[in-house]
């Protein structure tokens, strides 16, 4: 399921393969996100032409609209969506710890009212696996409670002792649902589908998730007990919560040699072209991060030397692309003073061609740095993107 | 330069084929409104898909935002937004009288303030021809005075009569840009263009607009100096400003015995499916109007028998396309449910998906109201269509 091809000597960064049933992942991979069953504003086809291999599907804000039972009753997301490629899909712990209202956490699960009109759920961890069983996702994550950050080490300890609880209780869940799972179908729909192959996996993923906040010892502990009941692969939750970045790379330092080598390693909602290569030398297989959508609503477009903020009146006149040699179709067709106007302008289409970019940019970053690791000139590659990366605070506003 | 291929016995319906510098337009033709230099929502490409044959951009917004001087800077209009098939403007002045701030109407011209900054500003006839000149589009409209509705008769032929004066200064300064006309190039870019054939037609098509608000001896005296003065085509101004459908027929039919049959006929901003198909019987042939973009932003699909509002609850379980047997890129490849899903989700895929959809069905319709006039049941159809056709009223609001 999981194939490591090659790993760098001169770092921890690896290459690998990923199988599941929509398809194959290579990695170091990114996870272009799709709250809604929609990565913002781009089409699954489009995702097909940038060579996205996998996106994600947050089960809290699918379960709070349209519902699971509408997603069921399409036949899971993949149809709903009309993505046929691998989705991963997140418990939808972190959702209900930063976005629902009135959530009290018992050992049975997490009472919350969601966001949108305050109707009172419960989910637990047997429940995210239904829900994600209903949605078909290739890779299912374990519930668990994402800790705050700064939080008490007490906290902390109790909070990731229950996790650990919560990943035994999701394992057994999910195996409940296996027959859910089978009856979860890979056939074509009636609308036009994208291609992928079929595959010889026929069973979803399941990752557990390594918490302990910033505490060395609990993130150890953590990592060892989580690796013990037996997952899929292992993600490290708790990250890219507010913290500073060298608290950020502690924690996945503290828990990564904990893992096995022949399981992916994902770390959740990260992050920067700089921090994602970071956490490759560090051992790390999977990123998924909302900063190249989200950024492009603002006009933000990401490149090789950092990111620039077409806004700005520098790009009036400018008939460059965004960036040179760029495949993607904004820069093929435009350049960056037509689409500094669409921004000022507010026209959709401004957002649409930043956006296209800004995910191009993402996975050739990580198509770069699988080429780098095969020819053992990571390491170099991640020094000179990184020095001469300049990221202005005012673009990430 | 317009090419009369049949006409209809039973009805004044004509379908015909006019030659501009970027290519051949079939008529009746309806032309996708770009405001801003860009059709909201929707790429070059994808109209190119949608096979428009010729968009619209509005001299005034483009005046306002980026700025005349911008989009020379870029080589016009058809290079700033990579679309290098046939471009219609507008003079600005319908945007000026809808939009603009403190305007004043003088003989010379209208002094305004722009609706986005304020900033002071002075359009003339001359000014709205070396406007139209620079953008480098193939059809140039002249200046008019776009009457109010209701209007008095008095109003309204003070109003006419200086549009004819403003009608022969657009003329006579059109015929001075012709050597920026002529400076105006059809090159490729060097971002990769879409690729419409060359054409033997190397100057700006300029057409006339009848004004003359309700008052049938109005239209027909502007009809007749309009034509006097001699255009490329001829426009109806002045309808669709808010008056009752019979009155804006009733302007047609009073301004339309007065055109030369062999030259186009546009009614400005029009309409909905049965308007146009009324329009067409009235020996119409072009058409531009924001509705189906407009609409889709607000989850409105156009389909034969009427307007859908795809927010309603009856379509959240809903596995059929829009429309069956369309052909645009929403009906081939997703449900009546997700669409609504992304609608209530404000999802921007969900208004691109509607917007692709809209646009096509107002071409289709173009495209068979041609195919029944050559068949000669054009009458027939339009019939049909129209009684078939329900608009409801709340999706329009």
């Amino acid at each position: 399921m999981f194939e490591l091809i090659t790993s760098n000597l001169s770092s921890r960064a690896r290459r690998g393969r990923l199988a599941t049933t929509h398809g194959v992942i290579d990695t170091p991979a990114f996870i272009p996100v799709g709250t809604q069953g929609s990565v913002k504003a781009v089409s699954p086809r489009e995702l097909r032409e940038l060579k996205a291999q996998i996106i994600l599907g947050n089960t809290y804000h699918l379960f709070v609209r349209p519902g699971i039972n509408v997603i069921k009753h399409f036949g899971g997301l993949h149809r709903f969506m009309n993505w046929d490629g691998p989705i991963l899909t997140d418990s939808g712990g972190y959702q209900v710890f930063s976005l629902a209202k009135l959530r009290r956490i018992t050992e049975e699960g997490v009472h919350f009212q969601n966001h949108v009109d305050g109707t009172p759920a419960f989910i637990s961890p047997e429940i995210a696996m239904e829900i994600q069983a209903a949605l078909g996702s290739d890779i299912v994550m374990v519930l668990d409670e994402c800790a705050p950050y700064p939080c008490e080490h007490e906290y902390a300890a109790r909070s990731a002792e229950m996790t650990t609880r919560w990943a035994k209780r999701s394992k057994a869940a999910n195996a409940q649902c296996s027959t859910l799972n089978a009856q979860r179908s890979t056939e074509k729909t009636e609308l036009s589908a994208i291609g992928y192959p079929p595959s010889a996996i026929k069973r979803q993923l399941l990752f557990g998730i390594v918490q302990g906040a910033t505490f060395d010892d609990l993130r150890k502990q953590s990592a060892q007990k989580i690796v013990e009941i037996g997952f899929d692969g292992y993600a490290i939750g708790g990250v890219s919560v507010g913290e500073p970045e060298e608290e950020m790379m502690g924690a996945v330092e503290a828990s990564e040699p904990f893992l096995p080598n022949d399981k992916p390693r994902y770390a959740m909602g990260l992050g920067t072209p700089p921090q994602m290569l970071e956490m490759i030398a560090r051992g790390i297989d999977m990123f998924d991060c909302v900063l190249p959508t989200r950024l492009a609503r603002n006009g933000t477009a990401f490149t090789s030397t950092g990111t620039l903020n077409l806004k700005n009146a520098q790009f009036a006149l400018d008939k460059g692309p965004i960036e040179q040699d760029c495949a993607c179709p904004a820069c093929r067709e435009f350049t960056r003073g037509y689409i500094r106007h669409l921004i000022k302008a507010e026209e959709i289409l401004g957002l649409r061609l930043i956006t296209l970019h800004n995910l191009q940019f993402y996975l050739d970053l990580m198509k770069q740095a699988r080429a780098e690791i095969e020819a053992g000139t990571f390491d170099e590659f991640r020094k000179n993107l990184i020095s001469n990366y300049k990221t202005r605070e005012v673009d990430l506003a």
